[in-house]
């Protein structure tokens, strides 16, 4: 099929570009000394997670832990703080599979340690710090962080994998040179915590790092053994806009029709709304960001003066800038639309359409659900 | 199942406001002699369109007409303009069940004539005005919907239904007042434009009109004769913002677990993100709105000094005012979020759990894609 066949709204992803991403970051990282493993919530695709490589996978959610073992993912970090309620389902899962989750709540671990010991089972758990992000994370300068790695030592049932950590600030990052002050700070904050616990006798494995904006660069990262980047394989305009990437990186479009052409009111409209698009608002820090994404030709080239200026659940409305030249779009002709945030939506469609050049070469499921 | 012991994050359904949203539109519509054409595209559950009675409903996706042909919808209209490669399906729908669609170009209806003539059928259109709101639809006091109309009147192969409208910009309102002026410009400049139609010779069997706003105040309707609100059903933040409705009206909420407590940071961290809440960031126009929406206990009380303060995929982080009582929050505890755009959050759930007090009593599939 042609890509200019799909019914649209279709979420596409160019294979070639695809492909390249994932090189590029298994190169970097092997360069570094670091192993790589590539957090797939970004995509949730099997196929995408084996062209990634790596030791394993992280993972978002306990759907994914059962898609990606389903598929033969036998090595996996759930890399979100766990609610007590899910122990149940973890340690089930962790009896067919190696599955490792992370806490930053004393309770937490002691509620894993009584269920674990219950099953007769033992589990890896990581610590998770906050290096500078402040969403989750325990204070890796702070008291809290020793008595956790101590009680985790201590248990029976439960081993302390290592720490990890996610530098999600360097979103917030303007340039590379800000990205790369974010990485050091990733690295640093997280390797001397490490290090803090061993000279109090914890015995820390492994030093877990990763955003896509930290990894795109390279830093100092002595002591760090584990990057968990997932973004990357996708990028976006945020990752562009921050300089994590090339506009021509970004391996995610959203291919959608013009239905609607009004003339008078110098506006488009596309079948590609919220639910295609997500409402994500892009690196809105940056200025400039549009609602949607950036609208280009079927071919990638960008469309001059097209501005995504509302998305309705169904409907993406789009301003023509009478300045521009007329971009020539009539109802029925394709657009293809490079995302503000892949993440997202990658997850609002229900498969995603793998194109090499203008050719749709296969379809790939994501996992669903939580 | 107890509300408290669903898996999270969870879209849950308040059955008995969701009934109480459904019978007061529909008496509304039946007092002023309009008939309802639900809009379900914000739930894509035949349950509930069941529940919200009607002649046919309004759908936003071919999806949606196989969905709830499957169920047993016979009497549909599509209410997106079309586009040009979707015709083919939509015949072949319009085999099976009283199907029709809607058009504002005059080479979308050409094709859909071509089309209609080749299959050898006939199809109901509509055509789409624009009252106001500037999204899709022709000028109702211009030439083209005129010209359309008599397009549309001499086909052989299809047959003009009415004029249909949507009156979106309601969503900007900031109070009753404000939509009960869009809604009387809504009746007016769509009933006027089907009266010069008539004037011209062109029979104008219907005007259909539709917000949940303006369809949330009486007016003069006069010449109306249908009404496609949608979002009542469960309505919304964004809906409670404009008085639209009452908080008390909102039948949809995002179940979520808390997953992490950082005193030291004053904050917590929920498992309900992007993925669970949308990025829609509510009626910003107004002030005050947060990212994702309010946060309730398990019972719908409000929790004072909570506030979601930014959404990534799988995590909320709210901040918790020190100057308001300690919430007595602590990770495993679950809380309950309004949503501020519900026809987002429904659509982002794999099934909607129906619930009764704190009993969950039913699961209902949305249909899903496009």
């Amino acid at each position: 099929m042609h890509l200019s066949e799909l019914p649209t709204p279709a979420a596409v992803v160019d294979h070639d570009v695809l492909r390249r991403n994932c090189d590029t970051m298994a190169t970097r990282l092997a360069t570094q000394g670091i192993a790589l493993r590539p957090h797939v919530k970004t995509h949730k695709c099997p196929e995408i997670a084996r062209l990634q490589g790596g030791q394993g996978i992280a993972v978002s959610t306990v759907a994914e832990v059962q898609g990606f073992a389903a598929a033969g993912f036998e090595d996996q970090v759930l890399a979100v703080p766990l609610a007590p309620a899910r122990i149940p389902e973890v340690l089930a899962l962790a009896r067919r599979l190696s599955l490792a989750v992370l806490v930053d709540d004393g309770a937490v671990a002691a509620a894993l340690a009584r269920a674990a010991a219950e099953a007769g089972q033992r589990l890896s758990v990581w610590i998770k710090v906050d290096c500078g992000y402040h969403r989750a994370g325990v204070d890796p300068e702070g008291a809290e962080v020793l008595a956790l790695a101590r009680q985790l030592q201590d248990d029976a049932h439960l081993d302390l994998a290592g720490l990890l950590t996610h530098a999600g600030h360097s979103y917030d990052c303007v340039d590379r040179g800000g990205i790369t002050q974010v990485a050091e700070q990733e690295a640093r904050v997280t390797v001397r915590c490490a290090e803090r616990l061993r000279a109090a006798d914890v015995a820390v494995p492994q030093v877990s790092i990763g955003s896509t904006p930290t990894l795109s660069v390279t830093v100092d990262r002595t002591g760090v053994t584990e990057g968990r980047p997932g973004n990357y394989v996708f990028h976006d305009l945020h990752q562009a806009g921050i300089q994590s990437c090339e506009l021509g990186d970004i391996a995610l479009s959203v291919v959608a029709t013009v239905i609607g052409r009004y003339r008078s009111r110098g506006t488009l409209v596309l079948d590609a709304g919220a639910l295609a698009l997500s409402k994500d608002p892009g690196p809105s820090h940056l200025g400039g960001a549009q609602e949607g994404g950036r609208i280009c030709r079927l071919d990638g080239t960008p469309v001059p003066g097209l501005r995504l200026t509302g998305l309705s659940q169904e409907h993406g409305k789009v301003s023509v800038d009478p300045a521009c030249p007329e971009p020539g779009l009539a109802v029925g002709d394709r657009v293809r639309i490079l995302p503000n945030h892949s993440c997202l939506v990658s997850a609002l469609h229900p498969q995603l359409h793998v194109v090499r050049r203008d050719r749709v070469v296969d379809r790939w499921q994501p996992v669903r659900g939580w």
